[in-house]
């Protein structure tokens, strides 16, 4: 490898994203030691069995099953001459059948073609009636996108609205870090706005303004504000009267209002889900709006199959027609991920064969993940020196630490962030792999991670068990 | 939609992407009128009964078939509960269930999860053995990245090394624009180099000096070459002398090498595709170098699937960890995609149940495409005031285009580039819908269109034809 070296753009250098970062490395440095270990007939060198990632949303991998319906239309659109034969009615439910063959008439040249750049016609329009029964107001199949999951259009809307360093966008603090890396990359600023957890959570005008009036005088302007609802990591939901504050602020500074609703049908708690659109077009609402969803999260949880769309509402003729062509420049989204999007929001109906099956199986995932979201809360609660909010919706419990004074020391002497430092110390002792509170952002001097509520059930209690004694032990040692 | 205006980014007012520009816009519009018509039970308004997509390299778009062995293992992969049926054997091949079997075994969540930013390790393992078998020279699977097709790769790659005004890329003219999009949108410099029409499209040392002086003394520094082989739009296949000279050139500037190699298999001339790697280290070169692949080309022509991989030869460390953060932000690319590219690289062998029919699906599509390369480049050079090298590979023509005076005239009265105006006028009269050479760049004063040969054999001679027809009567027109 003796060759020259290129000089890196300092922007990806600067860039930093928790999710995937020095701690999943470590842990996939420890998933290969076992396997190499199990493959040459060596005990396993180290204290567990496995790594269980607990550090990213990610449900099939620790064992959430896919969606039959959704899978048996994938499988025929993948391979349509399956449809030709009589052995397909015992394999397929006719309503799965049915689907494929209206989508193949649709889709010019199948899965394999490069679809327009905004996505399919015919799922744009399931994604729009969707839209229409959610929140009782019109939707257009021209304000729909469909992208590569959220994360894609995430990032097509901030390359179309940050130029530089002068602006900015306004970011919940803790937030999921795509959105702080994105601006590192883009070389524009996060204005940065605290969620109070003293409040489960909750944000207020005043904090809106302070953070806002903060960016001003320090030489940015902020164009848009992001909003997580049901909150990543912080998991609460927000409440009409929030959203309406929220909507009512970004319109008065005219900034674009990027409302993050993936987790819109993961809710546990009291509050429902509310769309932000719902909200915008009740109180006739200016503000420019654009929401985004995904099949990764929900109950569908289908992470590898990159779909998702955004909505746009109230949106400029040449916001729309610049942004078109920034996502021309990408070709499309994959139409698998496509397809799965449809999938998501045109479920089997009442009536309908496949129907009955779909229903138990989203009601058993839903019902699965309120529990291990109540579970998880109890457990952390139980430890000393942890705190923890319910978790109100989303995938994830996001804990305060009060960390013992020499476990600080401890941490900075080897150079690491506290957090980081309590949660290596949990992977090299446990296993299990969550992500360190720095990573999204947190109150100066206080401590958190992020664990989602994935494990399943059977290994829950292990997991849980396996933490509670680690914690206790890392108290202790650094009382 | 009264609301307020939002800057928008001027690196995105300023983008071009002539493959999805105008003309595209304009041909997708006329398709809904059709399609509109027809709905209504009116006659057809326009002149032609559909539009022929000839603007894009996308082949099951025209009626190109997916390949048999690939899409059954797809669709078992999204619904392994078929393979557990009496029947599945009566539908698949008993190759393409092991071959599930084996990747449902290496792959924790299947399709649904998300996997390693950098791909799914038994997918790059295929890869690795792909380039070797290819190459004769050793590959590793941590220098292979999985990609949501080549341009997801391309932008990360000059992501990765951009970072401003100051910082160049030689691209060659013509070129693909997918590179100078980019680069607009990273606010670098596309430091031109001319290829030789009147050499069948080649290149020399000379032309790269001029161009990477010419770079310099405007105060950009040119960071990297980008090389498209075969060409896209030009459709030449580089020698290896020329790879050569090419190679030595990047390593003494210290620049990063990207081989644009999407089209190896679609070669229909004399030079045989010889790839960038191979040759480097033949020469035991210190070029650090980045080769693309895909799954939207060659026969396999799966463009809705989005899957490709890159190959890092002599890549410094930093560098590549650099990148694997960079990838990691974007989470992974979509699994069918990952899945296709694994089966691109490692299709059915003799003597397994899917080759026979394998064989003679890829055999029969690039023997076809040859035909219709050699038709296309035929029929172009019959025109007057046409003419247009051999295709030697990819997927295009690119004939340069003499334009009567008076067309040019007509086209500044119009406000138009004289190249798009007879685009514009052909898709007008015909349907046939192509992209004006002004899109990928061209010596100042000469005219071009790219076209792709996908049309299939029944529709070639029609379109060709319908083509002819055009030509003489616009030329009479503006004589």
């Amino acid at each position: 490898m003796s060759s020259y070296t290129l000089p890196i753009n300092p922007v990806v250098v600067a860039a930093q994203y928790a999710v995937r970062g020095e701690l999943v490395q470590k842990a996939d440095k420890y998933r290969e030691q076992i396997k190499a270990a199990k493959a040459n007939g060596q005990s396993n060198p180290l204290p567990f069995d496995e790594i269980v990632a607990c550090n990213i949303g990610n449900p099939h991998e620790l064992g959430q099953r896919p969606l039959t319906f959704s899978r048996q239309v994938l499988a025929l659109m993948h391979c349509p001459q399956l449809m030709d034969s009589a052995d397909a009615t015992k394999l397929f439910q006719p309503d799965a059948i049915e689907r494929a063959k209206r989508y193949l008439q649709d889709i010019r040249g199948g899965t394999g073609a490069y679809t327009t750049s905004q996505g399919l016609a015919c799922i744009r329009e399931e994604v729009r009636h969707f839209l229409e029964q959610r929140d009782e107001v019109a939707a257009n199949t021209d304000d729909i996108f469909l992208t590569d999951g959220a994360s894609s259009g995430v990032k097509f809307l901030l390359t179309l609205i940050v130029k530089g360093k002068e602006d900015g966008v306004m970011t919940p603090i803790p937030q999921y870090p795509l959105y702080s890396a994105s601006m590192t990359l883009l070389g524009g600023e996060c204005v940065k706005y605290y969620l109070d957890e003293s409040k489960g959570w909750g944000l207020t005008r005043e904090e809106l303004e302070r953070s806002y009036n903060e960016g001003v005088s320090n030489g940015v302007t902020p164009r848009a504000l992001v909003i997580i609802n049901p909150g990543n990591p912080t998991g609460q939901c927000l409440p009409v009267s929030m959203i309406q504050a929220i909507i009512r602020f970004a319109s008065e500074k005219k900034m674009l209002l990027m409302a993050d609703e993936v987790y819109q049908t993961n809710v546990y708690g009291s509050t429902p889900f509310t769309s932000f659109k719902k909200v915008a077009a009740s109180m006739k609402s200016e503000v420019v709006l654009v929401s985004f969803h995904s099949v990764s999260k929900g109950f569908v949880g289908e992470c590898g199959q990159r779909g998702g769309f955004f909505e746009l509402y109230n949106a400029p003729e040449e916001f729309k027609a610049q942004l078109k062509k920034l996502t021309s420049i990408s070709l499309c989204s994959n139409v698998s991920g496509q397809l799965m999007t449809g999938l998501m929001v045109n479920p089997p109906k009442e009536g309908e064969a496949s129907y009955p099956l779909y229903k138990q199986e989203r009601d058993g995932i839903l019902a699965s993940l309120q529990r291990r979201a109540q579970k998880v809360t109890k457990i952390l609660n139980e430890c000393t020196g942890i705190h923890c909010n319910e978790v109100e919706g989303a995938l994830y419990a996001f804990p305060s630490i009060t960390l013992p004074e020499k476990a600080v020391a401890e941490a900075k002497k080897q150079g690491k962030v506290p957090d980081a430092f309590y949660c290596l110390s949990l992977l090299d002792a446990t296993g299990i792999c969550v992500v360190p509170g720095s990573g999204f952002g947190q109150v100066e001097g206080s401590f958190h991670f992020r664990t989602t509520i994935l494990p399943s059930e059977e290994t829950m209690e292990k997991v849980m068990n396996a933490f509670k004694n680690f914690h206790q032990q890392f108290m202790q040692k650094y009382a």
